[in-house]
Protein backbone atom coordinates (compact mmCIF):
# COMPACT_ATOMS: atom_id res chain seq x y z
CA UNK A 1 0.00 0.00 0.00
CA UNK A 2 1.46 3.10 -1.11
CA UNK A 3 1.61 6.03 1.88
CA UNK A 4 -1.02 9.25 1.06
CA UNK A 5 0.02 12.42 -0.82
CA UNK A 6 -0.58 14.13 2.08
CA UNK A 7 1.89 12.31 4.40
CA UNK A 8 4.42 12.07 1.71
CA UNK A 9 4.49 15.44 1.07
CA UNK A 10 4.59 16.46 4.61
CA UNK A 11 7.58 14.15 5.39
CA UNK A 12 10.88 15.34 7.25
CA UNK A 13 13.54 13.78 8.30
CA UNK A 14 15.82 14.97 11.42
CA UNK A 15 18.58 16.71 10.65
CA UNK A 16 20.32 17.01 14.54
CA UNK A 17 19.12 18.94 16.86
CA UNK A 18 15.97 21.78 15.99
CA UNK A 19 16.50 20.64 12.11
CA UNK A 20 15.00 18.62 9.68
CA UNK A 21 15.21 17.93 5.57
CA UNK A 22 11.90 18.01 3.19
CA UNK A 23 11.42 18.57 0.20
CA UNK A 24 8.28 19.89 -2.08
CA UNK A 25 6.16 17.63 -3.79
CA UNK A 26 5.20 17.44 -7.55
CA UNK A 27 1.44 16.11 -6.61
CA UNK A 28 1.30 19.48 -4.16
CA UNK A 29 2.23 21.94 -7.46
CA UNK A 30 0.45 25.41 -7.43
CA UNK A 31 0.91 27.70 -10.03
CA UNK A 32 4.34 29.16 -8.67
CA UNK A 33 5.70 26.47 -5.82
CA UNK A 34 3.75 24.09 -4.17
CA UNK A 35 0.41 24.88 -2.65
CA UNK A 36 0.44 27.00 0.89
CA UNK A 37 -1.00 24.46 2.82
CA UNK A 38 0.92 21.91 2.19
CA UNK A 39 4.12 23.97 3.22
CA UNK A 40 2.40 25.15 6.22
CA UNK A 41 1.84 21.61 7.35
CA UNK A 42 5.32 20.79 6.44
CA UNK A 43 6.26 23.43 8.99
CA UNK A 44 4.21 22.99 11.77
CA UNK A 45 5.35 18.86 11.12
CA UNK A 46 8.67 20.27 12.62
CA UNK A 47 7.36 20.63 15.36
CA UNK A 48 5.26 17.71 15.72
CA UNK A 49 7.94 15.83 15.28
CA UNK A 50 10.21 17.58 17.66
CA UNK A 51 11.09 14.98 20.66
CA UNK A 52 10.91 18.29 23.19
CA UNK A 53 7.48 18.56 22.05
CA UNK A 54 5.15 19.87 24.86
CA UNK A 55 0.64 19.02 23.96
CA UNK A 56 -0.82 20.26 20.84
CA UNK A 57 -1.23 23.10 18.72
CA UNK A 58 -2.96 25.91 19.51
CA UNK A 59 -1.55 28.88 16.81
CA UNK A 60 0.42 28.39 13.62
CA UNK A 61 1.80 31.29 11.89
CA UNK A 62 3.43 30.69 8.52
CA UNK A 63 5.02 33.67 6.09
CA UNK A 64 5.92 33.03 2.21
CA UNK A 65 9.10 34.96 2.10
CA UNK A 66 9.49 33.11 -1.29
CA UNK A 67 8.15 30.62 -3.72
CA UNK A 68 9.70 27.50 -2.51
CA UNK A 69 12.01 25.68 -5.39
CA UNK A 70 11.80 21.91 -6.24
CA UNK A 71 15.46 20.98 -4.71
CA UNK A 72 14.91 20.46 -1.03
CA UNK A 73 14.45 22.62 2.05
CA UNK A 74 16.22 22.51 5.32
CA UNK A 75 13.62 23.07 8.19
CA UNK A 76 14.79 24.53 11.43
CA UNK A 77 12.16 24.22 14.13
CA UNK A 78 12.94 25.62 17.89
CA UNK A 79 11.38 25.82 20.94
CA UNK A 80 12.43 29.11 21.90
CA UNK A 81 10.62 29.10 25.34
CA UNK A 82 8.97 25.59 27.75
CA UNK A 83 6.71 26.88 30.34
CA UNK A 84 4.35 24.62 32.62
CA UNK A 85 1.37 24.10 30.13
CA UNK A 86 2.30 26.34 26.86
CA UNK A 87 5.48 26.15 24.79
CA UNK A 88 6.47 28.89 22.26
CA UNK A 89 8.27 28.12 18.82
CA UNK A 90 10.30 29.85 16.05
CA UNK A 91 10.57 27.81 12.70
CA UNK A 92 12.55 28.74 9.45
CA UNK A 93 12.47 26.93 5.99
CA UNK A 94 15.76 27.82 3.82
CA UNK A 95 17.00 26.91 0.37
CA UNK A 96 20.59 27.24 -0.88
CA UNK A 97 20.80 30.54 -2.83
CA UNK A 98 22.38 31.62 -6.03
CA UNK A 99 25.77 33.03 -3.90
CA UNK A 100 25.86 29.66 -2.31
CA UNK A 101 24.60 30.85 1.40
CA UNK A 102 21.26 29.50 2.73
CA UNK A 103 18.28 31.83 2.13
CA UNK A 104 14.98 32.00 3.68
CA UNK A 105 11.91 31.27 1.93
CA UNK A 106 9.59 30.57 4.88
CA UNK A 107 9.35 32.27 8.19
CA UNK A 108 6.75 30.47 11.14
CA UNK A 109 5.75 30.88 14.71
CA UNK A 110 3.83 28.05 16.75
CA UNK A 111 2.61 27.72 19.76
CA UNK A 112 1.72 24.30 21.69
CA UNK A 113 -0.01 23.69 24.81
CA UNK A 114 -0.99 20.67 27.14
CA UNK A 115 -4.90 21.33 27.15
CA UNK A 116 -7.01 20.95 30.05
CA UNK A 117 -10.87 20.20 30.15
CA UNK A 118 -12.62 23.91 30.81
CA UNK A 119 -15.91 25.45 30.38
CA UNK A 120 -16.14 26.00 26.66
CA UNK A 121 -18.69 27.02 23.56
CA UNK A 122 -18.96 27.80 20.00
CA UNK A 123 -20.30 31.51 19.27
CA UNK A 124 -19.71 30.91 15.45
CA UNK A 125 -22.48 28.37 14.70
CA UNK A 126 -22.19 26.61 11.28
CA UNK A 127 -24.38 27.86 8.38
CA UNK A 128 -26.96 25.26 7.11
CA UNK A 129 -25.85 23.71 3.87
CA UNK A 130 -27.30 21.06 1.41
CA UNK A 131 -25.37 18.03 2.13
CA UNK A 132 -22.08 17.79 0.75
CA UNK A 133 -23.60 14.07 -1.27
CA UNK A 134 -25.83 16.57 -3.24
CA UNK A 135 -23.57 18.50 -4.37
CA UNK A 136 -21.07 18.04 -7.38
CA UNK A 137 -16.95 17.94 -6.81
CA UNK A 138 -15.02 20.65 -7.97
CA UNK A 139 -13.56 19.58 -11.32
CA UNK A 140 -10.04 20.57 -11.10
CA UNK A 141 -8.13 22.22 -13.54
CA UNK A 142 -4.74 24.09 -13.88
CA UNK A 143 -3.36 23.48 -10.60
CA UNK A 144 -2.25 19.53 -10.01
CA UNK A 145 -2.93 20.56 -5.71
CA UNK A 146 -6.25 21.09 -6.38
CA UNK A 147 -6.61 17.15 -7.06
CA UNK A 148 -5.89 16.35 -3.75
CA UNK A 149 -8.64 17.69 -2.32
CA UNK A 150 -12.69 17.07 -3.09
CA UNK A 151 -14.42 20.47 -2.78
CA UNK A 152 -17.82 20.74 -3.24
CA UNK A 153 -18.67 24.50 -3.11
CA UNK A 154 -22.42 25.68 -1.54
CA UNK A 155 -22.14 29.65 -2.45
CA UNK A 156 -19.39 31.98 -3.81
CA UNK A 157 -18.03 29.67 -6.56
CA UNK A 158 -15.03 30.40 -8.91
CA UNK A 159 -16.56 33.23 -11.28
CA UNK A 160 -17.43 31.35 -14.38
CA UNK A 161 -16.76 34.65 -16.50
CA UNK A 162 -14.53 37.36 -15.52
CA UNK A 163 -16.60 40.17 -16.62
CA UNK A 164 -15.96 42.58 -13.12
CA UNK A 165 -19.92 41.80 -11.77
CA UNK A 166 -18.42 40.70 -8.18
CA UNK A 167 -20.79 41.48 -5.37
CA UNK A 168 -19.04 39.90 -2.20
CA UNK A 169 -16.07 37.83 -1.37
CA UNK A 170 -17.90 34.55 0.72
CA UNK A 171 -17.12 31.39 -0.22
CA UNK A 172 -18.42 28.81 1.78
CA UNK A 173 -17.90 24.98 0.78
CA UNK A 174 -17.38 21.12 2.08
CA UNK A 175 -13.40 19.98 1.61
CA UNK A 176 -11.93 16.47 2.73
CA UNK A 177 -8.88 15.19 1.71
CA UNK A 178 -8.77 12.63 -1.66
CA UNK A 179 -8.68 9.98 -0.87
CA UNK A 180 -9.88 10.01 2.81
CA UNK A 181 -7.62 10.18 5.09
CA UNK A 182 -8.37 10.35 9.24
CA UNK A 183 -8.31 14.71 9.94
CA UNK A 184 -4.72 15.52 11.91
CA UNK A 185 -3.64 18.67 12.99
CA UNK A 186 -1.46 18.88 10.13
CA UNK A 187 -4.15 17.97 7.74
CA UNK A 188 -6.21 20.95 9.74
CA UNK A 189 -3.20 23.62 8.81
CA UNK A 190 -3.29 22.74 5.45
CA UNK A 191 -7.00 23.18 4.45
CA UNK A 192 -6.80 26.60 6.39
CA UNK A 193 -5.50 27.28 2.77
CA UNK A 194 -7.87 25.48 0.38
CA UNK A 195 -9.89 28.71 -0.58
CA UNK A 196 -8.83 31.10 -3.89
CA UNK A 197 -8.14 34.48 -3.84
CA UNK A 198 -11.06 36.32 -2.53
CA UNK A 199 -9.87 39.20 -4.83
CA UNK A 200 -10.87 36.79 -7.76
CA UNK A 201 -14.75 36.34 -6.34
CA UNK A 202 -14.84 40.17 -4.87
CA UNK A 203 -14.33 41.80 -8.56
CA UNK A 204 -15.05 39.12 -10.99
CA UNK A 205 -11.34 39.55 -11.91
CA UNK A 206 -8.73 37.29 -12.16
CA UNK A 207 -5.36 38.95 -10.98
CA UNK A 208 -2.08 37.91 -9.69
CA UNK A 209 -2.23 36.68 -6.25
CA UNK A 210 -0.45 34.83 -3.28
CA UNK A 211 -0.64 34.59 0.02
CA UNK A 212 1.88 36.49 1.82
CA UNK A 213 1.09 35.49 5.61
CA UNK A 214 -1.54 33.20 6.91
CA UNK A 215 -2.40 32.12 10.76
CA UNK A 216 -4.35 29.78 12.61
CA UNK A 217 -5.94 28.73 15.40
CA UNK A 218 -6.28 25.40 16.61
CA UNK A 219 -9.55 24.86 18.59
CA UNK A 220 -10.14 20.92 18.03
CA UNK A 221 -8.00 18.73 19.78
CA UNK A 222 -7.40 14.84 20.19
CA UNK A 223 -11.14 13.86 20.50
CA UNK A 224 -12.38 16.28 18.49
CA UNK A 225 -10.17 15.50 15.38
CA UNK A 226 -11.28 11.67 15.98
CA UNK A 227 -15.42 13.03 15.66
CA UNK A 228 -14.35 14.62 11.94
CA UNK A 229 -12.23 11.41 10.82
CA UNK A 230 -12.57 11.29 7.43
CA UNK A 231 -16.00 13.49 6.57
CA UNK A 232 -16.08 16.65 5.29
CA UNK A 233 -15.30 19.46 6.57
CA UNK A 234 -17.32 22.90 6.18
CA UNK A 235 -15.16 25.45 5.17
CA UNK A 236 -16.02 29.65 5.27
CA UNK A 237 -13.63 32.58 3.82
CA UNK A 238 -14.61 35.85 3.36
CA UNK A 239 -12.41 38.92 2.76
CA UNK A 240 -12.40 42.24 5.14
CA UNK A 241 -10.58 44.35 3.23
CA UNK A 242 -8.57 45.37 -0.25
CA UNK A 243 -6.53 48.05 0.00
CA UNK A 244 -2.99 48.75 -2.11
CA UNK A 245 -2.07 45.55 -3.03
CA UNK A 246 -3.21 43.38 0.03
CA UNK A 247 -6.61 41.66 1.02
CA UNK A 248 -7.27 39.81 4.00
CA UNK A 249 -9.54 36.41 4.04
CA UNK A 250 -10.94 35.39 7.67
CA UNK A 251 -12.30 31.76 7.41
CA UNK A 252 -13.56 28.86 9.38
CA UNK A 253 -13.64 25.20 9.73
CA UNK A 254 -16.50 23.36 11.33
CA UNK A 255 -16.40 19.27 10.99
CA UNK A 256 -19.91 17.93 9.74
CA UNK A 257 -21.35 17.41 13.10
CA UNK A 258 -20.88 21.64 13.51
CA UNK A 259 -18.03 21.76 15.61
CA UNK A 260 -15.75 24.92 14.94
CA UNK A 261 -11.81 22.81 14.90
CA UNK A 262 -9.97 25.92 13.39
CA UNK A 263 -10.58 29.94 12.42
CA UNK A 264 -7.67 31.06 9.98
CA UNK A 265 -6.85 34.65 8.52
CA UNK A 266 -4.20 35.32 5.79
CA UNK A 267 -3.21 38.24 4.30
CA UNK A 268 -2.45 37.84 0.67
CA UNK A 269 -0.83 40.29 -2.11
CA UNK A 270 -2.95 40.77 -5.53
CA UNK A 271 -2.18 43.38 -8.47
CA UNK A 272 -3.45 45.85 -10.16
CA UNK B 1 6.81 69.37 26.89
CA UNK B 2 7.50 65.69 27.81
CA UNK B 3 7.31 63.00 25.23
CA UNK B 4 3.79 61.21 25.12
CA UNK B 5 3.58 57.94 27.37
CA UNK B 6 3.04 55.90 24.21
CA UNK B 7 6.99 57.08 22.61
CA UNK B 8 8.24 56.40 26.19
CA UNK B 9 6.95 53.08 26.04
CA UNK B 10 7.93 52.16 22.49
CA UNK B 11 11.58 54.02 23.06
CA UNK B 12 14.36 51.45 21.49
CA UNK B 13 18.19 52.42 21.72
CA UNK B 14 20.11 50.32 19.17
CA UNK B 15 22.38 48.13 19.79
CA UNK B 16 24.94 46.83 16.97
CA UNK B 17 22.89 45.34 13.77
CA UNK B 18 19.50 44.01 14.47
CA UNK B 19 18.96 44.28 17.79
CA UNK B 20 17.55 47.66 20.09
CA UNK B 21 17.54 47.76 23.93
CA UNK B 22 13.59 48.66 25.45
CA UNK B 23 12.11 48.26 29.42
CA UNK B 24 8.57 47.88 30.01
CA UNK B 25 6.77 51.33 31.14
CA UNK B 26 5.23 51.37 34.32
CA UNK B 27 2.62 53.71 32.62
CA UNK B 28 1.37 51.01 30.74
CA UNK B 29 1.58 48.56 33.50
CA UNK B 30 -1.20 45.18 33.68
CA UNK B 31 -2.43 42.61 36.33
CA UNK B 32 1.38 41.06 35.30
CA UNK B 33 3.86 42.71 33.15
CA UNK B 34 3.03 45.20 30.83
CA UNK B 35 -0.32 45.61 28.39
CA UNK B 36 0.26 43.33 25.77
CA UNK B 37 -0.67 46.18 22.78
CA UNK B 38 2.60 48.13 24.00
CA UNK B 39 4.43 45.52 23.79
CA UNK B 40 3.23 44.19 20.49
CA UNK B 41 3.59 48.12 19.24
CA UNK B 42 7.32 47.93 20.86
CA UNK B 43 7.95 44.87 18.77
CA UNK B 44 7.32 46.42 15.84
CA UNK B 45 9.10 49.23 16.27
CA UNK B 46 11.92 47.64 16.30
CA UNK B 47 11.46 47.05 12.26
CA UNK B 48 9.91 50.33 11.94
CA UNK B 49 13.30 51.50 13.33
CA UNK B 50 15.82 48.92 11.33
CA UNK B 51 18.23 51.39 8.64
CA UNK B 52 17.05 48.15 6.70
CA UNK B 53 13.42 48.55 6.15
CA UNK B 54 11.33 48.38 3.18
CA UNK B 55 8.04 50.17 3.53
CA UNK B 56 5.52 49.65 5.37
CA UNK B 57 4.14 47.26 7.97
CA UNK B 58 1.70 44.72 6.46
CA UNK B 59 1.21 42.17 8.88
CA UNK B 60 2.56 41.51 12.24
CA UNK B 61 1.71 38.39 14.75
CA UNK B 62 3.41 38.50 18.25
CA UNK B 63 3.49 35.65 20.71
CA UNK B 64 3.76 36.39 24.28
CA UNK B 65 5.95 33.58 25.91
CA UNK B 66 6.14 34.76 29.14
CA UNK B 67 4.97 38.23 31.16
CA UNK B 68 7.87 40.79 30.76
CA UNK B 69 9.80 41.95 33.90
CA UNK B 70 10.68 45.12 35.50
CA UNK B 71 14.39 45.14 33.88
CA UNK B 72 15.34 46.33 30.55
CA UNK B 73 15.07 43.76 27.41
CA UNK B 74 16.81 43.28 24.41
CA UNK B 75 14.98 43.21 21.22
CA UNK B 76 16.30 41.03 18.07
CA UNK B 77 14.64 42.36 14.71
CA UNK B 78 16.06 40.40 11.70
CA UNK B 79 15.42 41.17 7.96
CA UNK B 80 15.48 37.53 7.36
CA UNK B 81 14.26 38.42 3.72
CA UNK B 82 14.22 40.93 1.29
CA UNK B 83 12.57 40.88 -2.13
CA UNK B 84 11.67 43.63 -4.37
CA UNK B 85 8.28 45.05 -2.81
CA UNK B 86 8.09 43.28 0.35
CA UNK B 87 10.50 42.01 3.72
CA UNK B 88 9.95 40.03 5.91
CA UNK B 89 10.91 39.93 9.47
CA UNK B 90 11.36 37.72 12.82
CA UNK B 91 11.90 39.33 16.26
CA UNK B 92 12.55 38.26 19.85
CA UNK B 93 12.62 39.86 23.18
CA UNK B 94 15.06 38.13 26.27
CA UNK B 95 15.62 39.24 29.13
CA UNK B 96 18.39 38.06 31.82
CA UNK B 97 17.47 34.60 32.99
CA UNK B 98 17.69 33.80 36.65
CA UNK B 99 20.44 31.36 35.69
CA UNK B 100 22.44 33.88 33.73
CA UNK B 101 21.00 32.78 29.90
CA UNK B 102 18.89 35.08 28.57
CA UNK B 103 15.07 33.53 28.34
CA UNK B 104 12.56 33.91 25.42
CA UNK B 105 9.79 36.47 26.50
CA UNK B 106 8.24 37.44 22.91
CA UNK B 107 9.03 35.71 19.57
CA UNK B 108 7.27 37.89 16.58
CA UNK B 109 7.25 37.83 12.87
CA UNK B 110 6.35 41.03 10.70
CA UNK B 111 6.11 41.32 6.86
CA UNK B 112 6.62 45.57 5.18
CA UNK B 113 5.89 45.70 1.97
CA UNK B 114 6.17 49.07 -0.68
CA UNK B 115 2.51 49.62 -1.11
CA UNK B 116 1.38 50.31 -4.59
CA UNK B 117 -1.86 51.91 -5.66
CA UNK B 118 -4.57 49.24 -6.97
CA UNK B 119 -8.33 48.77 -6.89
CA UNK B 120 -9.38 48.48 -3.53
CA UNK B 121 -12.68 48.48 -1.10
CA UNK B 122 -13.51 47.26 2.45
CA UNK B 123 -16.36 44.58 2.10
CA UNK B 124 -16.71 44.86 5.94
CA UNK B 125 -18.96 48.48 6.63
CA UNK B 126 -18.58 49.95 10.57
CA UNK B 127 -21.83 49.49 11.76
CA UNK B 128 -23.91 52.40 13.00
CA UNK B 129 -22.85 53.61 15.92
CA UNK B 130 -23.98 57.04 17.88
CA UNK B 131 -21.12 59.39 18.46
CA UNK B 132 -18.51 59.30 20.56
CA UNK B 133 -19.28 62.34 22.08
CA UNK B 134 -22.51 61.56 23.29
CA UNK B 135 -21.56 58.55 25.30
CA UNK B 136 -19.99 58.32 28.63
CA UNK B 137 -15.74 57.96 29.07
CA UNK B 138 -14.96 54.14 30.67
CA UNK B 139 -13.50 54.78 34.12
CA UNK B 140 -10.47 53.28 34.26
CA UNK B 141 -10.24 50.69 37.18
CA UNK B 142 -7.28 47.94 38.35
CA UNK B 143 -4.80 48.36 35.59
CA UNK B 144 -3.25 50.93 35.25
CA UNK B 145 -2.52 51.19 31.10
CA UNK B 146 -6.18 51.96 30.77
CA UNK B 147 -5.61 55.86 31.66
CA UNK B 148 -4.00 55.48 28.56
CA UNK B 149 -7.17 55.40 26.54
CA UNK B 150 -10.05 56.81 26.56
CA UNK B 151 -12.93 54.54 25.38
CA UNK B 152 -16.56 54.66 25.00
CA UNK B 153 -18.35 51.46 25.07
CA UNK B 154 -21.13 51.14 22.11
CA UNK B 155 -21.83 47.65 22.94
CA UNK B 156 -20.77 44.85 25.01
CA UNK B 157 -19.41 46.74 27.84
CA UNK B 158 -17.58 44.78 31.42
CA UNK B 159 -20.42 43.07 32.86
CA UNK B 160 -21.74 44.99 36.08
CA UNK B 161 -22.73 41.62 37.86
CA UNK B 162 -20.07 38.23 37.46
CA UNK B 163 -24.27 36.17 37.54
CA UNK B 164 -22.75 33.96 34.59
CA UNK B 165 -25.54 35.43 32.59
CA UNK B 166 -23.63 36.10 29.34
CA UNK B 167 -25.32 35.80 26.11
CA UNK B 168 -22.94 36.67 23.61
CA UNK B 169 -19.29 37.83 23.00
CA UNK B 170 -19.55 41.06 21.28
CA UNK B 171 -18.04 44.55 21.74
CA UNK B 172 -18.03 47.57 19.91
CA UNK B 173 -16.32 50.93 21.24
CA UNK B 174 -14.68 54.17 20.04
CA UNK B 175 -11.33 54.35 21.91
CA UNK B 176 -8.07 56.83 21.12
CA UNK B 177 -4.84 57.71 22.73
CA UNK B 178 -5.52 59.80 26.06
CA UNK B 179 -3.79 62.59 25.67
CA UNK B 180 -4.55 62.76 21.60
CA UNK B 181 -1.97 61.75 19.69
CA UNK B 182 -1.75 61.20 15.75
CA UNK B 183 -2.40 57.81 14.55
CA UNK B 184 0.64 55.70 13.38
CA UNK B 185 0.94 52.03 12.86
CA UNK B 186 2.44 51.50 16.40
CA UNK B 187 -0.66 52.93 17.76
CA UNK B 188 -2.52 50.91 15.75
CA UNK B 189 -1.01 47.74 16.53
CA UNK B 190 -1.28 49.22 20.19
CA UNK B 191 -4.92 49.90 19.88
CA UNK B 192 -5.86 46.17 18.67
CA UNK B 193 -5.19 44.54 21.92
CA UNK B 194 -7.44 47.22 23.92
CA UNK B 195 -10.24 44.67 24.03
CA UNK B 196 -11.03 43.03 27.22
CA UNK B 197 -10.88 38.78 27.14
CA UNK B 198 -14.22 37.57 25.67
CA UNK B 199 -14.54 35.23 28.02
CA UNK B 200 -15.75 37.44 30.45
CA UNK B 201 -18.56 38.77 28.54
CA UNK B 202 -19.30 35.61 27.37
CA UNK B 203 -19.58 34.06 30.46
CA UNK B 204 -20.56 37.15 32.56
CA UNK B 205 -17.52 35.39 35.06
CA UNK B 206 -14.53 36.58 35.75
CA UNK B 207 -11.66 33.94 35.17
CA UNK B 208 -7.78 34.81 34.57
CA UNK B 209 -7.35 35.16 31.25
CA UNK B 210 -4.42 36.31 28.94
CA UNK B 211 -3.43 36.90 25.47
CA UNK B 212 -1.02 34.46 23.69
CA UNK B 213 -1.17 35.33 20.16
CA UNK B 214 -1.53 38.09 18.45
CA UNK B 215 -2.00 38.65 14.92
CA UNK B 216 -2.66 42.15 13.12
CA UNK B 217 -3.19 43.13 9.36
CA UNK B 218 -2.57 46.62 8.78
CA UNK B 219 -4.77 47.76 5.68
CA UNK B 220 -4.30 51.71 6.30
CA UNK B 221 -1.60 53.39 4.53
CA UNK B 222 0.45 56.68 5.41
CA UNK B 223 -2.66 58.65 3.88
CA UNK B 224 -5.18 56.58 5.94
CA UNK B 225 -3.37 57.24 9.41
CA UNK B 226 -3.03 60.83 8.18
CA UNK B 227 -6.84 61.15 7.59
CA UNK B 228 -7.71 59.50 10.87
CA UNK B 229 -5.40 61.85 12.94
CA UNK B 230 -6.34 62.34 16.61
CA UNK B 231 -10.12 61.15 16.36
CA UNK B 232 -11.38 58.35 17.92
CA UNK B 233 -11.68 54.55 16.11
CA UNK B 234 -14.18 52.45 16.06
CA UNK B 235 -13.47 48.71 17.22
CA UNK B 236 -14.80 45.76 17.32
CA UNK B 237 -14.41 42.18 18.80
CA UNK B 238 -16.13 39.04 18.92
CA UNK B 239 -15.29 35.54 19.78
CA UNK B 240 -15.70 32.37 17.59
CA UNK B 241 -14.86 30.00 19.80
CA UNK B 242 -14.06 28.48 23.49
CA UNK B 243 -12.58 25.46 23.70
CA UNK B 244 -10.86 23.62 26.56
CA UNK B 245 -8.62 26.45 28.02
CA UNK B 246 -8.57 28.84 24.67
CA UNK B 247 -10.32 31.05 23.04
CA UNK B 248 -10.19 33.51 19.71
CA UNK B 249 -11.20 36.81 19.71
CA UNK B 250 -11.53 38.50 15.78
CA UNK B 251 -11.29 42.45 16.01
CA UNK B 252 -11.89 45.45 12.96
CA UNK B 253 -10.55 48.72 13.88
CA UNK B 254 -12.00 51.26 11.94
CA UNK B 255 -11.69 55.50 11.47
CA UNK B 256 -14.15 58.07 12.12
CA UNK B 257 -14.65 58.23 8.69
CA UNK B 258 -15.35 54.59 8.38
CA UNK B 259 -12.19 53.54 6.71
CA UNK B 260 -11.19 49.90 7.74
CA UNK B 261 -7.43 50.28 8.95
CA UNK B 262 -6.42 46.96 10.29
CA UNK B 263 -8.11 43.57 11.25
CA UNK B 264 -6.77 41.62 14.44
CA UNK B 265 -6.98 37.87 15.36
CA UNK B 266 -5.97 36.38 18.60
CA UNK B 267 -5.85 33.26 20.78
CA UNK B 268 -6.36 33.55 24.22
CA UNK B 269 -5.64 31.55 27.63
CA UNK B 270 -8.14 31.14 30.28
CA UNK B 271 -8.56 29.04 32.94
CA UNK B 272 -11.46 26.91 34.50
Amino acid sequence: MSEHFFDQAVALTPEGDNAFRGAAHPAWANMVGPFGGITAASALNGVLSHPRLLGVPIALTVNYAAALGPGGYRLAAVPARTNRSTQHWTMAMTQPGTDGTEDTVLTATAVTAARRETWGLSDAPMPTAPAPQTLERFKPFGAEWLKRYDMRTVHGAVPSTWDGSGEHSLTQLWVRDEPGRPLDFLSLASLADVFYPRVWLRRATRVPAGTVSITTYFHADAAMLARSGTGYLFGQARGQAFSNGFFDQTAQLWNEGGELLATSHQIVYYKE
